[in-house]
């Protein structure tokens, strides 16, 4: 019998995120083909697997691939463009407008190349995307080795990309169709949001999501004025709407949800809504924050997203569960609320069961796909380490990731993008930039 | 005439953070002996100083050296002890124990030594201190080559430091007398706190500021439950009862001041008392959020500080930074509020003010101080760049420092540490943590 070859990473700590698991010492991982095959201890593992290839990693925690569970991937060809405004002033004299002249298939494609390779220096190894062109977003995925989940993505007025709801749904359904079984990608059923779908459009999506089994990706109560839009327009609150329209279940991936009653906290927990809690976007952009401590009360499962780099220059997960961990306390007064294992959890094992991936993301457990993130604690200003996992969020930061897994492929090592030529990107990068300011 | 050689540093952007100061390219800052001798456009560099010796920095942006306005530097050997705890619980059954166990001259001699590392790492040059044994930072700042505020700490109670208010004055004044004349120090006179400082103490030790010419150092309004107290003990809130002891001034850096009345911010700003502002440790203890958007409507010289590694276990001041622009937006609801240029301001120009320094440090002009910080923005998470300014605030972290100068010397190089050897560091930051755990 052949099996495909085995790799045993041999790190300093593991920790696989699984509920009450400990930081685990002197255990090894091993890796066959694509899938974790064990989680075990390193004698045992020098035993069982004798002739596997061994990775040293003497001064590292591995920890599952971090998901990113919201953002605008391409927007990053627009990070620091347009800082310190008004939201309307920002949106309607600088993003929109930029958007309309420049954004095509090729500059979607190549700023989507440029959050990969972000997000995989950053540990994260699954972007939840929400954008135009979804072909280019599968493309970059795909060509970066990332994990994605790709937007079919709905606004009801056109845009450069689209006419109408109806172009967006068949667009959206034909890129779907060109990637059917690209094992990177799963995809999402996306109306933007609620102030800018309308009724028929949100109840097609659902249905959509029904027919093709897949998860949603809305934003949804992020600021105020989205609330009271809604209430002149509508009578009643955005999420009172959705339910009307059926659309708040455990398919629901909702983003922001910065405003809350207790009552629409029951019911989003009652109903297995998954909550993006997206900290920097909506510090820099004045909407308040989430009300995460009620939210866990509740049981809400609350995850994480850096939201695009136009709302969050910096497209860190690091610096999102750090937030996470910080402000839920600092805001509530409740030093013990959102501890470090939670904040961690929202990136990784709950994030996993909110794209529907709980049975192949978010823990290292034999079975599961080797997604799969190496944080070096050797640096001095990660000295020194009493416990890895609160180090992981409260010290460490991005930059001391070193290597990187997806689906057992070697994506990041030390440091270094392994699956394409980030130099050639830069490049094509500043010509795309050049072109934006000549033409302004 | 002989004069010092001249340095020049080349960099693609820079920032001399002089009010208005446009973000300058084609620029070229000289540096002679310990000081500034010029910034001016590059080809008049070329024909002012033809010999000097050219450093390049083409991806760069300079700025002067972050100033780090409190800290605890020792307590980065407690980093990450214990987290997620009530503040009573971590205190009482955490950090005081350790500490009443543990600290020394020599325990604090590594810790500072280790935050001073991890300070010039992340293109900080200046440490507002407040410790126990003000030799060990004394000589760990000496030795480190970064600049400090070493202080004149007294609290009310015996430590293994020292048994009364009197005996910390004497030490502390000792310390002060055996490093006169050492250019990187300052020195503060530093009552710990209105809860446990008496009436005696604080003027004692506003007596001292003014005999020595010295900036005061003190924790004030940091938690509710420190007003409550004074309610009860003084019948009035600590800034009254401090009013009253003459301390509310010029030379007061008033460190956390997260709960302030309308009426308190405008008799600070009124009387010139600097604020430091510190999100991460406010927010992880859970103390709450400094009113910093009306801090800066009412004037006040709000600062910014890490505080100690065992409330903010990254002492990271480009995360401070961040913070600061962020979270005065997301609380007020108000996105203009604190800009990536006031939050830089903050950590440079207006610290330097506050320290008594503003004649020598906190902007890049000729005549100041040669303290000097290398960001490099050509990473691929650092692209594109559009505005350099806003790109250090929301976009680089400390890990895009590359570069270091202090009064003239580069004490960092290619993010190595160039005055000590860190590798024997680490090695007896282990040690030390090994017997803490032992002993246990």
């Amino acid at each position: 019998m052949t099996t495909q070859a085995v790799k045993l990473l041999l790190p300093r700590w593991l920790i696989t995120m699984t509920p009450d698991s400990p930081v685990l010492e002197q255990h090894a991982l091993a890796i066959e083909g694509e899938r974790i095959a064990a989680v075990l201890p390193r004698d045992e593992a020098f035993q069982r697997y004798a002739d596997a290839e061994r990775v040293e990693l003497p001064h590292h925690v591995l920890i599952p691939g971090l998901i990113n569970a919201h953002t605008h991937s391409a927007m990053s060809l627009l990070r620091g463009v347009a800082d310190d405004l008004a939201l309307m002033d920002w949106l309607n004299n600088h993003i929109w407008p930029l958007e309309r002249q420049w954004v095509s298939e090729d500059w979607t494609y190549q700023g989507s190349l440029l959050s990969a390779a972000e997000a995989l220096r950053g540990g994260v190894t699954y972007l939840n995307d929400m954008y135009f062109f979804p072909t280019a977003m599968a493309r970059a995925a795909v060509d970066s080795g990332i994990r994605a989940g790709v937007s079919i993505n709905v606004i009801d007025f056109p845009t450069g990309y689209a006419a109408n709801a109806q172009d967006y749904i068949e667009k959206g359904l034909a890129a779907y169709e060109q990637f059917k079984g690209e094992k990177l990608l799963d995809w999402t059923s996306a109306p933007h949001a609620p102030y800018t779908v309308s009724d028929e459009t949100f109840i097609q999506l659902r249905q959509l999501a029904e027919k093709y089994d897949l998860q949603m990706h809305c934003h949804i109560h992020e600021t105020q004025d989205e609330i009271d839009g809604s209430l002149k327009q509508y009578g009643e609150r955005p999420l009172a709407r959705l339910n009307k329209l059926g659309l708040l279940n455990a398919k629901m991936i909702a983003v922001h949800m910065v405003h809350l009653t207790g009552d629409e906290i029951d019911l989003i927990a009652k109903q297995g809504v998954h909550l993006v809690h997206n900290p920097s976007s909506n510090l820099k952009l004045a909407s308040g924050v989430a009300p995460v401590k009620a939210l866990e009360a509740a049981g809400v499962n609350t995850i994480l997203g850096t939201d695009g780099a136009a709302s969050n220059n910096r497209q860190d997960m690091f610096s999102e569960i750090r937030a996470a961990a910080l402000l839920a306390k600092g805001v509530t007064g409740d030093p013990l609320t959102v501890s470090a294992r939670t904040a961690l959890e929202m990136a990784t094992v709950r994030a996993a069961k909110a794209m529907g991936r709980a049975s192949d993301l978010g823990t290292l457990e034999a079975g599961k796909l080797a997604d799969i993130v190496a944080v070096a604690l050797d640096s001095i200003e990660c000295q020194p380490v009493y416990h890895a996992d609160a180090q992981l969020v409260y010290v460490a930061g991005r930059e001391h990731v070193t290597d990187v897994w997806v689906g057992g492929r070697q994506v990041l090592s030390n440091r270094n993008v392994l699956t394409f030529d980030t130099q050639a990107l830069q490049g094509r990068v500043a010509d795309i930039v050049a072109k934006m300011r000549a033409g302004r």
